[in-house]
């Protein structure tokens, strides 16, 4: 019954806000009247009153109104009541954190098994994966455990770009990050590029956009996948 | 009594491993007939054993030997005897789990304190710090706290650098990242760049090094500070 696109990132260079998702959020979310925005990953540290805002006012242009904000303990209440979700971007430890803290994520995992459509950027892509431990994010907070909804049955990098040979810069590149992940985890992981989205209906994880993306499995050289992927079969 | 190399960056760019730290680790471990190097923080998963046969090879160049591997579990024992430790880089959350799982950070920090040569590199630097909160790394494994040594008043960002203002990549910058660090925590943070390090001579903590470094503080602009600043005032 799944229904969800997890994009990489909410903005491409270049475009404003969401824009080159417009036509996916349109259709992702057609006829709901009730989308509940999760503004917990405070990118730049922006309130949650004002990243809700920042979502309205860009729903608006494709005809789509998100729930007002107003305090951080009717979430619950409101996730019961919506008929879409939205997750954006910022910092995934402070994402779960929240997430956690105010006992959310058994219900935000029954509504998107259920159906509801469920919109993803960036920290509200990697939270689908089966844990955040391919973040990119600095740990602001403290976090119980690194287990996150699991609706993948695979981690994201979101934000993922490949190692720059020319760039004199000596910390580790993403693609060995991520092989330091595979020691210790068994899960794939996928590189989701800039640009790039994962589109997800009932079974089938489709990859659209742009952008082909890397799979890093355990044991394994990393492949590259191109637009039109069907990625249900990894785990 | 503190002695300690904390650099950014254990490689320079175009040069050989260590190679632009040579004449410091002479001086630092100047006497020294016992250096007991821990190798948990594992760079692209590297085994213990090989990351300190690494080290081995690059101090006999400067004529210092470094106490051989045999298994994790003697670490305490070898603390105990040592005369010089080195903590090297790799993945931080990973360095920090294995320090505390070996109950390893008591020792560590009574033995810096007492005057006990100390070398870090990246995730070694890092977790002098108050906590790992500002590392770059992915959390491929589970901490039950992000709290570190302590023996800075403050926490490092190694590997740091300024926006790229001609990148068309989108992620969070690393002063976006710092920044909302500071949001839920109240200590400086000090982005040290590859080729810089700290000098700590009892409780004075010079920048030295080719790079500046840029200081953030909670409700203040970022500032830069120069080779030879003394940062022990900033708490």
């Amino acid at each position: 019954m799944k229904k969800m696109i997890l994009a990489s990132t909410s903005t491409i260079h270049g475009e404003e806000f969401l824009e080159y998702l417009f036509q996916e959020i349109k259709n992702l979310f057609f006829g709901c009247k009730n989308i509940l925005f999760i503004p917990f990953a405070r990118p730049s540290g922006l309130s949650h009153l004002s990243y809700t805002k920042k979502i309205q006012d860009q729903f608006k242009k494709v005809n789509l109104s998100v729930v007002d904000y107003s305090n951080d303990n009717d979430f619950l209440q409101k996730l019961n009541k919506c008929d879409g979700i939205f997750i954006g971007g910022g910092n995934t430890f402070l994402l779960l954190h929240q997430l956690n803290k105010l006992k959310l994520i058994e219900k935000i995992k029954e509504k998107i098994l259920s159906g509801t459509p469920y919109l993803g950027t960036s920290a509200g892509t990697n939270i689908c994966g089966i844990s955040i431990g391919t973040t990119n994010d600095m740990p602001i907070v403290d976090i119980e455990s690194r287990l996150s909804l699991q609706i993948l049955p695979f981690n994201i990098n979101p934000h993922f770009y490949e190692k720059n040979y020319d760039s004199k810069h000596m910390g580790e590149s993403r693609e060995t990050r991520i092989q330091e992940f595979l020691i210790y985890n068994k899960q794939p992981v996928v590189g989701l590029k800039e640009g790039s989205f994962l589109k997800i209906n009932q079974e089938n994880i489709i990859l659209e956009g742009k952008e082909n993306a890397i799979i890093f499995e355990r044991n394994q050289k990393p492949y590259v996948i191109n637009s039109g992927f069907n990625l249900k079969k990894l785990n």
